[in-house]
Formats: structure tokens, C-alpha cells, sequence
């Protein structure tokens, strides 16, 4: 068995001084609580406290980080328990782990090696790594933790120092978990984001019967324009009172637009009509209700996060034995120049909107997205996503966009995953990177040493509270920040 | 009140023993005078040498990097005392100074932070940090200054160590600074460079009223192609005449066409038309105006400078309220493969011919303009512009542009400034990037030291000098090279 | 005259401690045979064991990465004794040599200086560098060894320890040398690959010639689309008679299409008519023949290589005097994922297909070429190609690709090279610089010292046997693999 042990350098600059200045501003931001504005995660967990099962189940069955690389290299889907439209694998729980647990070698170099060894390391104690050797041993005892009290999802919020944790909810969802969770006077801070992709998009799957629902939802009569807009708007009152701050916004595109009413009317009549709308009319609906999101955030304060350029479901066999988020999902040059122009034109300079942009296109960083949050009072740069939510993935959102956008139109961190045990892991990582990046900036004599400190705290915390408006509902934190 | 130092040793690299083969390079590059061969200060300055009244005035007021910062953040543009369509700011230059001191904290890690720093330990001479605290005092300290002839125009330009200074001129400028700094016998070189693209550009919000200046100039009857292009070629020869070797082309994209003689005669009709250019002929017009400046080019030996792919006046808003050149101009994706191409297919073999190529798409270095290039004897690459004339821009230009194209087919440093006190601090910054990129090579084995020492100063000096074809006039040098 | 020396820590990290571990990874990989999958050495060497004669003609009049940057500088093509159409330069060999010695200092910072060092240094045992000076004194002595028995080219693949060595082929090639070689009974493993560019790309200057040898070769009607495609099948056969595990595609795009078979087959009728084919059916047909190659694949094992993306011929001045692969090829813009989606719509998921995919388009790597890899079974990442063959190159590509696609999803390194007496130096440095990037993984806590170890073996050997099916024909290799 090989020995696992986190080395406490990790991620560190290898140069003997400025790893020293590393360690010493890590020192300050790892303490911080976690303030994780943008994830995944299932708030049914936080509302039914209830244990998770195995390891297979929580760890690797939903984890389309490693099911793609463990895919890719000709491992099946069904071997490894992944659920197929929604019905849970019919794999056999170790059998999937051992699979697993034999093709670790994949993951050297990614970030999924970091968040496992984490994982392994701290969350569950392991000081031998996972192979083929191990995999029961790790079966085991994983399953045992467990069952114990210690690792149910609540008591894991806050072993964890998080001091507020978002979820995203679709349009259509009756937000039944979150109100369990306020209604068990739980002081954990689990809040929801409005994700109405599916009510927006006439070429998602689900778009029909997610409209009904959200006609049900809010007694509107969403085939009407008005209708429509006035059902949105009192789903986001509803998503408020379930603590949400923003909306999140996952289109293929960037493209906004900012027809006349009587052009939006027209176009959202053929888009709900009977037959499927044209590509065109779905792109150009798409465009035109990221402007009025960004009117009704003028209205009732909710941040606009924008997660353009994915192409989803890029293997449309795998699509349709498994359903969505198998995988399959591949990045797209995005523009953000031209496409977001119409909602900047319109909205672009009023104090009160706030819009965060992410982007799978890091050639749009330097050349786009930092002159542009670098200008517009409303723009923020969202942290490297997806892809590129990786130590070089990081180093070069740093190295691309700070010299034009400087770090305060950034936004802190976002985990943004359903992999509640990695939540640590990923902060963790971020945190280490971005100290490693303003060591670099002190010792190549940029900016002194209290400066670096100031900003160490704030990448770590301070500016995912404000981006994300979280000051505005004051909750006892789990661990004071620091004076 | 925190101290302000500059690290003798900023932006070296860190390791020991490449920092310490830095320090060696840059003792030689150092020293050297300062050709700035493109750049936008104001000749009415040398022409004059007027003193300049106070730090607002000089240093925030007309700075679009650090406005744009600011304002980004939601400091309003009156408040710092821009000017609205050439009509001066109405803000208080002090307080609109302390809005500036008070937020310095947002330029961390950006050039703007280096360049400031620079300016105010080696020119101003202060030893504390600007900030809210100490506004005043640097207020006060700096008008003092100005008002002494050691901080006039040109007693900087020799302090700085400038041999050669270039401006940018439109075709409807009169010349009447540069005339009165020749008629001066001023010792300083100063001259123009020919920027027509206000007589080009039918999309120009000064296009006619220029237009009219440019006839009015030449006595060419510049409503008939004919005359149009005899008007250039006078203007050119007015402009050689005030010691420019260069002109300069910033279009929306490298777009060239070489239309046959009588296309482009009937392109011209429509765009000089009553009605305003469809867009699609406003741009193929600029395109063929880049080969017939290329064609006059190979009769009066100006280099052409091409700054391309700037989406100009991007915030509709503000552009209406204060006009060009305030923080709104975004970079966007451009092409130089195929939009080069009808020019090349013209002249891209002729040996008179010289064109240097600037780019706001760094996606362009390694795939598109090392290439060519390493390959097009007319063609060399300008440094990192305007967003990447910074340490991370610079060190991405190097590492995508020399194991292609090498550094013969480079241009030296421009520092393309309004602000004329940063320049030494941004001839600086190059010769310590370039220097460190240089002592990288000798660590890696890839260079001998003593290439790498002809190496900075062919980067810091004698590039600049080739691209611009500057040892055309002989004048004295404030210094003299080293042998 | 000064010294050529090679260092033995060239292009190691600088830094000592991430050195030291990069030296202990190098003398792991270093001293492994040479599996050369992919390239453009010329077979008639090895099938004839002729001596080259003079340094001009083997190592400056076809390496296109010399001449190109010579070009760029206002050398003349003529004066360095290039080639035209096929035909011998004219230069006096010794003036050549002497120009090119002149110019040496233009390949600094470039992967040539790096190759021509080790070329100089190793393979002919120089110690003073090449410069005007030396010009004579290298012309001689080259020439001299040249006519000795060690350094024909059989003597020098063993000595380069070359354990597989693949050239490229055009689809009417007769494979005489590659038949010669099998013949003479050689222990040389002199491969081919098969390349139907030129039959299948109606835009080629040789389609209509190469159609006629392909129809003679195969005795096919090839004038029918039943006919084409059995001659494809054929030949393909033809190559796997020869060796050849592999298919090569250089497309202008990496564009792909399914159509059904009467459209195939009507477009095929257009492509080949009398008239020429429009560009956008010369384009589909491209298209539409990679999904036809990958058809043939899955029945006869061959791995499919495409190599998108360089708009050939660029300058077309050079291109009528001289002929292809002059220089003037320029990379551009390339999309995967739309363009590949139709093949992989098809095949995407059979597990018997392999595509090895290249770019000039680094934007793709993280983008775009890692998510694919690091999802479709089918997919590999071939190394990086051509322009960046270089260290900054490799370094951009494993920084970019890694954290997405693995390790275990790239196909080792290819020389693609015609230089023959490169081949040790480019493996060399590909060799080095891996090494340094695990050795960074090792000492930033990322992965293990013995997990480093094992991918040295695998980034330089065991990748590349396995991407190319290698290991189906099992050969005596000159030296034995570690254990």
C-alpha cells in the first residue's frame, strides 16, 4: 500500500521565498469560513439530515468529472452505477468502486486527484491511497463513517466553517427543500439561485412540462407575454424568500438582445406556438429575457450570474441512454463583445444592477472579459469555471485578467459543485493559488506584503459577500472573520 | 502614512540565479536612451513647453487607464474631472484628486500601480504611499513642482533621456506644434506620424469635418478618388516634412482589399456619397485604403502601423456624453490570415516595404502573426498594446511570438502614452521583462550570455530604431550608447 | 570563435530543488528508444543507404523552419539553395552554407537554434558554434563525415536508437522504398502512413494527376463513388502491407460531414466533373471523406490522424516560383466541436475507432481538444504540432490539456519531422521539458516522485506505441526498455 499524505505546500510557488510569503498569507485566508454563492448541491440533503449510503453513491455515481475521464478511457457507464435518466445505476456499489479505485493513474495531474486526496486525506482520515489494492478497505470504511452522526450533511456543514451555501433551483421547482430547511430551525444558511433555463430555453428538454409547472406554480397564464413575465417575476419573490441574492443564467450563448415590446411579443408567440420554434427564435428568446432578467434585477436586487458557451450534450448517444450532465458537455468559442452590447446599451450603466460573468472560452479573459468588468460598473468576472476551476486554470485567470480588471471587479470563489465532500477541497485550492499569485505579485516588488494580506482575505471572502449582496441578511457565522 | 519604495529588483524573476543574470542584462539595457517611435502626447507641450498646472490636470484627467478603473467601480467620471467633448472637467482638481488617492487600492497588480508608483518616487521624489491620508500632501507637492522649470515639457524629455519622441497627428491636423517645435531650435527630436483614419474611416463621427480639413490642406479636390489620393500623398510628404517615418491605421479590423482601379473608384462615390456608407462599404473601403497606403508607402518609404480589432465607444452612453477615448473601447476576436491577405498577394514581397503589426487578441501571437511574421519580409510584430503593455501581457508576447518569429522580426518597446511623465516608467517595465525573459533563456541553456546581453540592448534600442527607420535624420543623443 | 557547449540542465526548470527532481525523471526517459509514429523523412534513404552530401543540401535547402525565417529577413530562397518544384536549388552549396552560418543570430530563442545545437553538437561532434567565421571549417568537416560509412542513414537510425520510424505517403504513392526496404532485409523498422490528401482534396495542384496514379495503382474505377472508395480500401491495404498503422488528413478545417449515401455520392459526382469543384463542395467533400476514412478504420484497425487547420500556400508569389511547403503555410482558426460532431455523431463511441487529433489553434486546447479527449473513447490528443514543436509549446500544451484530458488521453510525441538528423534533438527536448513539468507536479505536493517516474516512461514510450497500435507487430528494437 502507498502511503497518502497532503503535503502541506501543496499548490505553493516552489521558489523558497516566495513560498515562504505563500505560507504566510495562506496562514490568513484558510481560517476564513466558506461562502460558497453558486453550487449544486442537493438541498434535500440539508432539509432530511439523512445519511448518505456508499461510496459509490455519493462519491462516484453522480461525479461527471469522473465518470467523462474514466469514460474516455473506454470504462463504461454502467460499470460505474451511473444513473440513467434519473434511475440510479444498477451496478453493483463495490464493483463500481473497484473500477474506480483501479484507474486512479487517470486522474494524475487534474483537479479531481486534489479534491480525492483531499477528501480521502481529511474528511475521511484514509493515510494510504485509493488502487486496486485498497478499494475495499475504502469501501468499507467509508461506508461506516457513514452511518455515524458525524457525517450526516449537517453536521459535515459545519465541520466544514461554511457560512452560507446557495443551491440551484429551476423555475419550476416548488422549492419544498429549502422550505423544510428554514422550517427546522437549522442555523445552517442554505439558500437557493433562480435557474429558469428551462422556462427560457424552447430547446431544452424539458422545456414544456417545466412551463407547466411553472404556470401551476404562480396561477399565471404563461402563454401570454405578460403572463409570462409576471410569473417570473413572482417566482423570483419566492426564490428571495428562500434567501436567494442572484439568478443564473446557463445559455449556449452570450447573446443578448433588446427587442421593442411589440417585437418580444411577436417573438415569444412563435417560440410557445404549437410546433417547435426555429433555432433563431430560441436564440433570440434567449437573448431578449437576459435583458428583461436584468430589468427585473433592476427592480428587486437579485445579481445576475451569466454561465454562457456550453455545448451540452455533445455525444447524443450517450445523451440519450443517460439523460443530461453525463459528461458530454464541450466548451464553444464565446463573444461577449457584441452579444451582451444590446443589455449593456440598455442597462449598462445603472448603479443598481450587478451581473457576473463566467466564461469556458479563457481567450476571452484578457482580450474581452477584463476590459469589460475593467469599465462597466456593472460587471463582475466570475471565478474560473467548470473546465478551468484548476490550479493552472486559476493561475491564468489571474495572470489575464488582473492587469486589466485589477481584482476588485472579481468576484471570490465558487465551488460550484454537487460534490458536497469537495466543497473544502475546492476552497482549499483556490485559496492557495490565489496566496500563491500575490506572493508573486510582493516578490517581484508589485505590492507590499500588507497589501497582499488585504487581498487574501478578500479573494478568500470578502468579495463573494459583496458580489453576491450576502451582507444583506446577517447570520451568525460558524468562525469570526478576523480583524 | 505607509512607505513608497521601488524594489531594485522589481518584476525579475524570482529564482536567485536567473534574477541575479537578470540584474547583469538590465545593468546594460538600463541606461540606454529612450526611442518612443509611437505614442499620443501632446506636441503642443515641446512646442510651448508651457508648465502644467496641477496633478488632476496632468495625471488623472486624460488617463483612460485609470478612469476607466475607477469608474468601473462606480466613481463617476465627473467626479475625477474628465472632460466632455474636449471641454475640460468641472470637478475640483483637489478633490477630484482625493477621489483618485482614496481609491488606489484598485490597481493593485495592474501596470497602472507600476507606472504611478514610478512617476511619483523617480520624478516627484515622495517616499509615502498616495492614499486618502496623504492626498493633500502629494497635491500640494506636485503643483509646487510643475511650477518650476525643472518639470517643464522639455526639460523632462532631457531629464527622461528621450532621443526620439513620436506623436500621432490626424490628416486635418495643421502640424503648426511640430512646426513651432522645428522653428524653436529646440535640440529635442520630436516628430509626427500620419494617423488618417478620420479621412478613412466613413464610420468616424469626425469623418466629414475632417474631410473638409484635409481639402482645405492639400487644395486636392478630394470628392474624386484622384484627388483624394493626391491629397494623402501631399499630407504624407507634410508629415516626412516634420520628421515622421511611420503612419498609423487603427481600424476595427485588419481587414485589406485591392480592388481593381475602377471598383475602388465607384467603392469611393458611394462612401463619400450624400447618404452615409452602408457599413460593409465603409469597411471594404478602409481595407482598400490599407493597400493604397501600403502602395504609397513603397513611393515614400513610411512604415505602416496597423492597431487593429479595437470595438470603439463600446458604452453608447458615455460616448454620447463625453465623447472618444474614455475607457469604452473593448478588444475584440480579429483575423490576420486571410484579411492580410490581398495586401501581401500585392506587396508582401517587395523589399521597400515595412509594416509592423500590433494586436488586442493574443490568441493572434503563436497562431496567426508569428507565422507570418517568421515568414513575410515586410512584415514585423509591435510589442504588447495598450491592454497587455504590462508584465503579464509582455511575458505572453515573448513566450508566443519568439520561438516562431524570433526576436529580429520584433519592433522594440512603444510606450504609445498620452501620458507623457509614465514613459520612462513604461520603457522601464519592458527593459525588465525582456531582460528577465532573456536571462530565462541563458538559465534554460537555450542562449549564451553574451547573446542575451546584445539581445537587450537590440530590445531596449536598437529594434526600435530599425522598425521606425530612424537613423534616416542623424541628430545627437542626450547619451551615447555603450560599445 | 566561440564555444558550442550543451548544457546537460537545458530547458530543466531553474529552480534547484524542482531541477534536481527533473534530472532524476530525465535519466529515467532519456535513454529509451526512439518511436518516431509520425513524420516526413524521405524513405528512399533507408532503402538505398546513399550519403548525403553537403551540409547545405541535407540540413538548410528542405527544412522549411530555417529558410522561412531566413525569408523573413530579405534572405533570398535562391541564395540558400531552395528547391524549386522539385527541382535542385542553384546556389553554390559552400555560399549557401555561408549565409546561412551569417545569420545565425535570427534563430535565437527558437526551437531551431535548439536542434541545429544538438545536430552540431552531438551527431557531428562540434565544439565551437557556427557563425561566419566557422562557415568553411562546417561546410568541411560535415562533408567529410558525411562520406563516411557511420553516417549513412541506416548507421545513424541505429545510432539515434530509433526503434520505429513511420514516413508519409501520398495514396498514389507506389511504396518502391518502402518495398526496397522490406527487401534488402534491414532490422530497420522503416514504417509508412497513409495520406490521400491528395485524392481527396479537389483544391490540391496534383488532384487530377494523383486520381490518375490512384485508379492506375489499384485498377479501380475511380471515376464512380463505389470505385473511389474500394480503391481507398485497397491502398489502405497496400500501406498495411508496408507497415503503416495510420492515416494522415491535412484539411483546411477539421471539418466532417455524414451524409447519406445518394448525397455522398452526388456531391462526389460534382467534385470530381469536369469543371473544378466550388469551393464549398470541395470543402464537404473533405468533409464527408474523414467520416469514410473512420468507416474504413473500424474495419481495417488503421488509427486516423488529423491535422487541421494551416492555410497552406499563403504567400502566393513564393508558392508559383517554389512550390508547397515553402514556408508560407499560416495556421488559422479551427473548431472541433462542431465540425467533428458529425463523424462522431456516427462513430463516436465504437470502441475499435482511434482519431488522433492535432491543432495549430492553441485556443482549442483547453477549449475544446481537452474535453473531447477527455470524454470520447475514440479521441486522443496528438503532441503539440508544428509551430509549437518548442518548449514554450510543449509547456503550453501540458499546462492546458492536463487538468482536463489526463495524461492518458495524449499520444506521446511525434518529430513530424523531414530532418532526419533532428529526430534525437527534438526528442530530446520534448523529453526535457516533460520531465520539468512532472517534476513541477512533484514539487508542488500534485502527484508522487514514483507516479512521475512512471509517466517519463509513458510520455516518451509507452504513450506513443499505444496510440499508434505499435505493439501488433512485434520487432527486435536496438534497445531494451527498462524494466
Amino acid at each position: 500500500m502507498t502511503p497518502l499524505r497532503l503535503d502541506p505546500n501543496r499548490l505553493f510557488p516552489v521558489d523558497p521565498r516566495t513560498r515562504a510569503l505563500t505560507r504566510e498569507l495562506y496562514a490568513v485566508a484558510a481560517p476564513l469560513p466558506i461562502v460558497s454563492p453558486h453550487g449544486h448541491t442537493d438541498p434535500a440533503w440539508f432539509a432530511t439530515d439523512a445519511p448518505w449510503t456508499d461510496a459509490t453513491e455519493l462519491l462516484v455515481a453522480p461525479d461527471h468529472y469522473l465518470y467523462r475521464m474514466l469514460y474516455s478511457q473506454g470504462v463504461s457507464m454502467e460499470s460505474l452505477g451511473v444513473p440513467a435518466h434519473g434511475r440510479p445505476g444498477t451496478a453493483d456499489p463495490r464493483a463500481a468502486w473497484s473500477v474506480f479505485a483501479s484507474n486512479q493513474h487517470l486522474f494524475r495531474g487534474t483537479p479531481s486527484r486534489l479534491w480525492l486526496d483531499h477528501v480521502f486525506a481529511e474528511v475521511f482520515g484514509f493515510d494510504v491511497r485509493l488502487d486496486a489494492k485498497t478499494a475495499d478497505l475504502y469501501f468499507d470504511r467509508i461506508g461506516e463513517l457513514l452511518a455515524t452522526p458525524a457525517f450526516r450533511p449537517r453536521a459535515l456543514y459545519d465541520r466544514f466553517g461554511i457560512e452560507l451555501l446557495a443551491t440551484t433551483e429551476g423555475a419550476d421547482d416548488d422549492l419544498a427543500h429549502h422550505k423544510a430547511i428554514r422550517a427546522s430551525g437549522w442555523h445552517g444558511r442554505v439558500v437557493t439561485a433562480y435557474r429558469p433555463d428551462a422556462v427560457i430555453d424552447a430547446e431544452h428538454e424539458q422545456f414544456r412540462p417545466a412551463l407547466a409547472k411553472f404556470a401551476a406554480l404562480t396561477g399565471e397564464d404563461v402563454a401570454t407575454w405578460r403572463g409570462y413575465l409576471a410569473a417570473h417575476a413572482k417566482r423570483r419573490q419566492d426564490f428571495i424568500a428562500m434567501g436567494a441574492t442572484s439568478t443564473d443564467h446557463g445559455h449556449p450563448t452570450a447573446l443578448t438582445a433588446n427587442l421593442s415590446p411589440a417585437e418580444a411579443e411577436a417573438l415569444f408567440q412563435r417560440v410557445m406556438g404549437t410546433g417547435s420554434a426555429s433555432a433563431a427564435d430560441a436564440e433570440m428568446f434567449r437573448a431578449q429575457m437576459l435583458t428583461e432578467m436584468a430589468r427585473m434585477s433592476l427592480a428587486d436586487g437579485l445579481v445576475m450570474q451569466i454561465h454562457p458557451g456550453s455545448c451540452r450534450n455533445h455525444n447524443r448517444a450517450l445523451h440519450r441512454a443517460f439523460g443530461r450532465d453525463k459528461g458530454a458537455d464541450i466548451p464553444t468559442r464565446t463573444d461577449y463583445v457584441g452579444a451582451l452590447r444590446p443589455l449593456l446599451d440598455a442597462f449598462g450603466n445603472e448603479p443598481g444592477l450587478s451581473i457576473i460573468l463566467f466564461t469556458l472560452d479563457e481567450t476571452s479573459y484578457a482580450r474581452e472579459l477584463a476590459p469589460l468588468a475593467g469599465h462597466y460598473p456593472c460587471l463582475t468576472l466570475g471565478p474560473p469555471w467548470w473546465f478551468h476551476d484548476s490550479p493552472e486554470g486559476m493561475r491564468r485567470f489571474r495572470a489575464m485578467t488582473t492587469e486589466t480588471a485589477g481584482f476588485y471587479n472579481t468576484a471570490g470563489f465558487n465551488d460550484d459543485t454537487r460534490a458536497f465532500l469537495s466543497i473544502p477541497a475546492r476552497h482549499d485550492v483556490a485559496r492557495r493559488i490565489d496566496c500563491g499569485y500575490l506572493a508573486g505579485l510582493v516578490a517581484e516588488g508589485q505590492i507590499a506584503d500588507w497589501e497582499a494580506a488585504e487581498l487574501a482575505v478578500d479573494l478568500a471572502y470578502n468579495l463573494a459577500r459583496k458580489a453576491y449582496k450576502l451582507d444583506v441578511e446577517d447570520v451568525p457565522s460558524p468562525r469570526q472573520r478576523p480583524a
